[in-house]
């Protein structure tokens, strides 16, 4: 059910992104409950003058290998589900792929349960 | 007032792209009342490794013609109405574009109606 | 904390571009108060045949010059202060981009506080 999407510089080498993307569904899975084959992810370049970030809001250092995700979820999680999440996938990034922690920036979106056709028309979380 | 943004593999032929748009918007303007002249429809491409889905989630068997629809709507549809929007989307999909029902993952975002405004910065829904 | 989506089409020269980009931000931190450093904006180009727009939905008539923007802010905004925001957006993008008003659409997505973190993992606006 998440739909993630990952938003990172051009030239990023493919095998840091697949670690990226297997990173952040491996904490979607631990620490929300997200199924293992509940994975759909959409992962976009962006040139230097079409990714703008700022270097130091709220104190933060960023560089130009900043990761923002996008993740679209069911509503019903808790604020400690999301810090455990936020925690989860900046832990496994800086594992996984070397990202520094202070380059995950992660937005969430929550949408109804019947908000998801995951195939042939069906609103799969709401069964009639 | 929906915004509809269609991922795909790149090298889905621009027929089939057009084809799908085609689609989505019909399946919108029948089931959901959708006016025909409001249209707005982003596709992206995505290659192989940056387009990444379960190939079986939910016992749909899932293909490289996935097509992944994220549509923003105003809240107020009815469960019911989302399902027949689902189900049409599928439908048409397979009749104008060849897309087989188990590779259409759709999701629904909804926003308030002030959240739109579809030009010279009024917003149109909620009239002053 | 917003999260800036700029969609546009393929050819918009990069000068224009980064003067949309600026115009949003200023709009931002003066209607709706979101510092100057919380800036995060991810603009992408779209081909004629992916940028799907109708010409004069509600009788405003667009151009392939029209900017989509579609903008992730937490809630807690009034109808008032959405109004005067897209009204300052389409201002400023004409002033500083040469944007026509009418090729302004904007979108927004509310989100919980909690729904963002901005590195290392905390979720910066819910304070533990």
């Amino acid at each position: 059910m998440p739909l993630v999407r990952i938003a990172l510089r051009t030239g990023t080498p493919p095998a840091t992104q697949r670690a990226i993307a297997d990173g952040v569904h491996q904490a979607l899975v631990e620490t929300i409950s997200i199924p293992p084959a509940d994975r759909f992810q959409l992962i976009s370049e962006y040139a230097a003058e079409q990714f703008i970030y700022d270097p130091s809001y709220l104190n933060i250092p960023r560089t130009d290998q900043l990761v923002i995700l996008q993740i679209t979820i069911s509503t019903g999680r808790s604020v400690e589900q999301k810090r455990m999440l936020y925690r989860r996938i900046t832990d496994l990034l800086a594992e996984r792929a070397g990202i520094r922690p202070e380059d995950v920036l992660i937005n969430l979106i929550e949408v109804a349960k019947e908000n998801w056709s995951f195939g042939c028309g069906i609103a799969h979380y709401v069964p009639e």
